[in-house]
């Protein structure tokens, strides 16, 4: 009875399952595109390279085409982050480019279009998303360490600039020292140079690691305590339901 | 009816949205000027920066002049932990110095005076009262672990100080280094140089990482497990009121 | 009454607690051959090794055919993963190899074998299984890191393979690079090389770092969470019988 | 009427606060004494460092004979294993040692001796025992974990034996490189050194960094988890009584 539309015939193509497996093919081999360029090709092989990246390209665009027919409207398409984030890369990688500069670019493009990878498998969007959902949970804790950073960078500079201005000459290379001390890579090294000068200087750095690993361990546990009672809570509501989480 | 008294015009003036930002952005802007100030800045513009100062200096000053006669009483202002700590700050800056050490000095506190920061922000100041509750909690752990590092650095002291007298010399030295040890920083390397005289010397190395690392997890599980614990009697007690603690 | 058949003899020898305890020794025996082996040892004890290392062979040998004689079928012995691991170790130790190449392989064949020490002890087996259990938990985490690695390795092949080309000459070496700097390991070093020629070249390293921790402190949450819960089911299940768990 | 008898003297002197607090003074001033004499002291005040030593010893001799009394038998002091720790170190430092290698040993003792503190302060006794009852929870995984080191460390002497001895010339010194790794600790450039010579090496290092991640993990939550449902069974009992435990 029903008319089968245009629009129907793309949705049907849209959710059929070889669109599907063939858009995480066509990504997958932009992926080794993109790693197989990183090595150095012999220009015989030059040409092959360039015609599969016309392909991807031409693919990515009809993809998109038939993804935007087979929605209600543009405006629906363009609600969902996802679908802005694929048809943003899909139409940088379009823009004609010439130059020196631009064989640059045009590989970075390739490179970036293999994001892609993300808005199409739905379990990686899920891993991203519940990524995302805990940054406002420790959003202020992150603007106090930067603070802390700031701060403990702005003495640094002050007291040491002289002994080593690579690495104290500027708040911006001290907070990338501290960074550094606060990852614990190398900072006894950096604390002897100092040391060295101004015997009492252990006190700042030893100071500070204590510190960042207060804050930091606060951090974690305050998402693990976070996380586990949202999970406590989604138990006690989907107690009778089967449902089942396989990542939680 | 009731008379606008002097201290209900500086009470309104303190709660008012307007001085609340006021007192963020000049804060924000005395962390910026402690960040300018760590780069050569051409001496053109060294006069238009101690304006800035200057403005920042005497902003603090009336601030802290309305927060002290919007109080109820003074002894009422000095109860509070957070209201000292910026009053202090802001007397200090004001003691006038003079002298070539005296600049260095005045740096320094321009750039103490940005940990306002974290009495403005409300976030900011339960962020540390909830470190600072960790603390008592860890304290005889703490207590234990520097025991451990005692005695291990003055064992270190009495048999590798003719190795390298740099870090093995005294007690302080070695304590250092084995900080350096227990952040697993560069520690092969400081062992390698040991073992080369006493080729046994691994047993006080590997025994100091694998006392320090049971340590170490003892206490950080024994404070997951104290949040946990306490956020569940929390839990327990707000079952029924809707309260929503954001970070906690 | 019941005829005692060939297989239940077998059966018996390997229930025996002395059949077990033999085959643990000998393993044992295998393990600190391999250890021993991995020094110089004068050419007068060559011998004896030799012959301790046929000794060992021969008794895996024996082994390994009571223990397929006793079960009911061959079928039913290959069922268990475990039990082709076993037989796979101990038929390649048996190959007639020559050569010089060969004494090589025959000594990492002698290495091999003391895996054995996993599928005789019953708790090892359980950790194993209950460590390959969490893979697929987290199998998407993992892909999407690697997908991460891949994208931001090829960035820094195409920004940095003219300034270390040992470093960041092809995708795969730079993922080694990441992978190092994912570990905290000396990663200051890697960047203060890159920062020298671009100086922006920090937002890369920083992003990967910052980047990198949320998702494996994702994974690890993810995985803790999923633990605990399956845990309190346990409990749940088990709360009125007595069954104890040693180990988690 | 009940007549005191001698023990019951020394009991009370044993009790009373006095004592206690003494104990604990001359144990921090020993502790104090062992950093102390790490230092270069002039010769002028080595007399009166000898005094303070033959006072700390002969004190510790007067409280362990004080303490042995006022028990109702030797056989129920020495039933305490910190009691038999206390005692072992008093005697030994009463040990007469002459000679050069003495006052090497001597000294040693003196440190040694510092670590009565933990059989004086409760808490500290505390924390080993909480400590020491997570060992038999984590003992398979730590053998299966020296298993793993083992067999790796094998397989790195037989491959990598002849590109840097100092590094794999034996399983003994194979296992350090590999806990090296483990700990993250610059193994990148260990990792270099071995893939110059053998481009595919890094397959023998990652995958080792990967199962020793998977193994450690799996370790750490499953002595949280352990911990949190034995703290979650405490809580089920004790649920009426108003007992608290500050640090468990």
């Amino acid at each position: 009875m029903a008319k089968t539309t245009f629009v129907d015939v793309f949705l049907r193509i849209r959710n059929s399952k070889i669109f599907n497996a063939s858009v995480v093919s066509v990504i997958i081999a932009s992926a080794l595109y993109a790693g197989v360029t990183s090595y150095n090709i012999p220009d015989d092989y030059q040409f092959i390279l360039n015609v599969f990246d016309y392909g991807i390209t031409i693919f990515f665009v009809i993809e998109i085409i038939i993804r935007l027919i087979s929605e209600k409207s543009l405006l629906h398409f363009f609600k969902s982050g996802w679908n802005i984030f694929d048809f943003v890369i899909v139409m940088v990688s379009l823009v004609p480019v010439a130059g020196a500069e631009t064989v640059f670019v045009a590989r970075l493009l390739r490179i970036v279009r293999v994001l892609r990878v993300i808005t199409v498998v739905p379990e990686f969007r899920r891993i991203i998303e519940s990524i995302v959902k805990t940054i406002p949970r420790v959003g202020f804790i992150i603007l106090l360490m930067f603070m802390f950073f700031y701060i403990w960078g702005a003495i640094g500079t002050l007291f040491f600039d002289h002994i080593d201005p690579s690495r104290w000459g500027n708040i911006g290379s001290s907070m990338l020292v501290l960074l550094q001390m606060a990852t614990y890579d190398d900072w006894a090294a950096v604390m002897r140079d100092v040391v060295e000068v101004y015997p009492y200087a252990w006190i700042y750095f030893v100071s500070f690691l204590i510190i960042n690993a207060f804050v930091l361990m606060n951090m974690v546990i305050g998402i693990i305590v976070d996380v586990m009672s949202e999970e406590a809570k989604k138990d006690f509501i989907t107690e009778d339901s089967s449902e089942e989480d396989p990542l939680h």
